[in-house]
């Protein structure tokens, strides 16, 4: 099994050094998932004057540009691209979330941030309702491009 | 049912005005759960020269700092109290954050925030090991104080 | 006259000291203009899947608590409300930016930067179209609160 | 009539993806006017102590390394040159503001959002001595590089 | 001998709960050194078109206003007052830089951290002139306020 | 004698246009001392549930990536690499941080940046014990790459 790659042999945590690594297109999904009530999701106002799931969506976007000021060995890059969908589906609000770069290092944490960030976003709008929702399912969906090669979550 | 806090009859979102309500200590805890393979729990270093999960809980706190910049609707406001708890359980990583303040609103969300940076850490120091790496139940555990009274989720 | 308030006699800018002054409310609104052609304005969507001008009044008011760290001599403060609205009139896009506190110091300039993050904003989406549109009229349009007492632009 | 670059069908914004767009030398300047009368100009300390303006002037320079923090669609980027410069003329304070970078899109935000900012700072230091004071007129000056040309800001 | 505030017996670090202290006014000044060889001081322009050493003083004062994003266990707070002062003498600049708040925890830090930018900042702007430049004696000199009393440096 | 990088002839402070410059791997090394009392050494925890120089470690790391919000005139850039090491030695705490980039300009100050917050981070989790505490010898220990060729700090 490879290591964890943030830590020394002493176990002391550090940012990876990518000097050396290649300039490529890196491209990462991730997706979270809100879980709300029949309740709740009556309430989400869906009318010609503002979808509310917009606010989470700019919340999302936003926020890839801040993740490495969030997560500290995370390298700060140049971004490329940003988008995050926010749809309602049976049971919740389903949030995907995909980043872009042509860097030395991959852009899975900033699709793993602006996914968490969005889904916080529908929490908050939605807590005065319901104070027990639940985010679950943060996870990365896909990513290519770099040394480790693609990779596609297998359905559950 | 009670209205979406942020929205108002025309289906705009706006951050809701506390100029009038008192300030009164406040406090939040929430959780947040990275579920890890036997194989990633067995490589996460324990030893004397440093305890991994302690990036995840300082990123977690510096996160509860910035929550006003990244949720939208949520208001700038002075912390008195931000604490991290990452502990190694069966399974995985179990995180607690918890903020405090004495405002005219409540700092669920600065839990919220603390607990999901905490997790995407723990993540972002294992996604070597496993890409599929799952953070779930991002959630309320308990508040106090505020017009909206106390709350504690109850056990599944 | 009055002299300017961050100044001193040997001509250095400061901060002002507002430790002594009494927490009170302060409210105030500020506008913006963002002069658009018929062709720009014909082609700003207008439809049930979103409104465009919510990510210009979400950029508003999380540009709003940003205010501090823009200006060089603002006070870091908790903002009890920020409120933009953005709607489309004849001739361009009208600003309107709100914000208030329970402070020892007004909020002129959180109003004026939400109002201007906004408009900039709104000249993003459109400058594809047109790289010769033109914010203009950036302006405080009232205050209330502080020992400066109340203030209403008078029309023009 | 091309189309708002960050729409959809949908009508919904987004980020564009740049990802294939060649990193060229692109640069892009913008003004901003605030517009003071003969009285508060001549309350503008003019020293050997301390220009006023330098304050305006390097507010402008810090804001635009903070343009993809605030305004939504922004990309961030890694800037090779930013300047501002703030000149006392007939009826106030004329600012002109410059970035500069060799990436897949333009500084034209940059560009904007530090002259904005510049004239903001003039605003909060003058404000004390005329609540009515107005920004006008911010605008694009001139672009170079990058697909949609070279442009210059017709004299008016 | 007291013990460390942030530590508790199983040696991990936390931010201090400051719910219960009373909010009264506490103001802290720190200095610091930047040393620099007669030739770097004679090029330092004096002139009356702009004093260099302001770029540092606007540079520590908004440092100040991040001190708790950048110091894990500090507090955010609402800052009455920050001035920094950098003053060309014998054998270098010296800064002092002093921030003041009404709350239930000190700020010592947001002194100390605009007193270290403000010095980095001086280091920035001569270091083409002489890499060796060397900051010392970043110090508290003085702070008034909160249960642990008042402080005064005493002179070396 | 080479002039001041950042200023004109008539004495203002200017950013480096950097757009000509060739993007070459750049690294630089900084130290600081935090100058500690036998009785402050002593209390400093040892033991297996955190090291607490991780604090200052991690806080230094993520104070890097903030260097171009910092210093007025530095630039934006991606990081490659950033590393922070704090030993206890004879007499306090030693830091030495490391920044690396690929990129048209050096990251001199993304070293000094890390170095300080680091230090500073120490000073706060020690002030409670010795107010007196004083961070010194904050220095550019060593720098490769870039037109102005590699430095080595002498010894003293």
């Amino acid at each position: 099994m490879s290591k964890l790659s943030h830590y020394d042999e002493a176990g002391e945590a550090h940012m990876v050094d990518v000097s050396g690594k290649t300039a490529t297109r890196r491209e990462a999904t991730a997706g979270a998932f809100v879980e709300l009530s029949e309740a709740v999701l009556a309430a989400l106002p869906q009318n010609p004057k503002g979808n509310p799931l917009e606010v989470a969506r700019f919340a999302g976007i936003m926020a890839a540009k801040q993740t490495s000021s969030l997560i500290p060995m995370c390298h700060p890059l140049a971004l490329s691209f940003v988008d995050v969908a926010a749809t309602v589906v049976a049971g919740g609000v389903k949030i995907e979330a995909t980043a872009a770069t042509t860097a030395g290092t991959g852009v899975e944490m900033e699709a793993m941030v602006a996914a968490s960030v969005a889904a916080l976003t529908v929490y908050d709008m939605t807590k005065a309702l319901d104070k027990g929702i639940r985010i679950r399912e943060v996870v990365l969906l896909r990513k290519s491009g770099g040394k480790s090669g693609d990779y596609v979550r297998s359905e559950v």
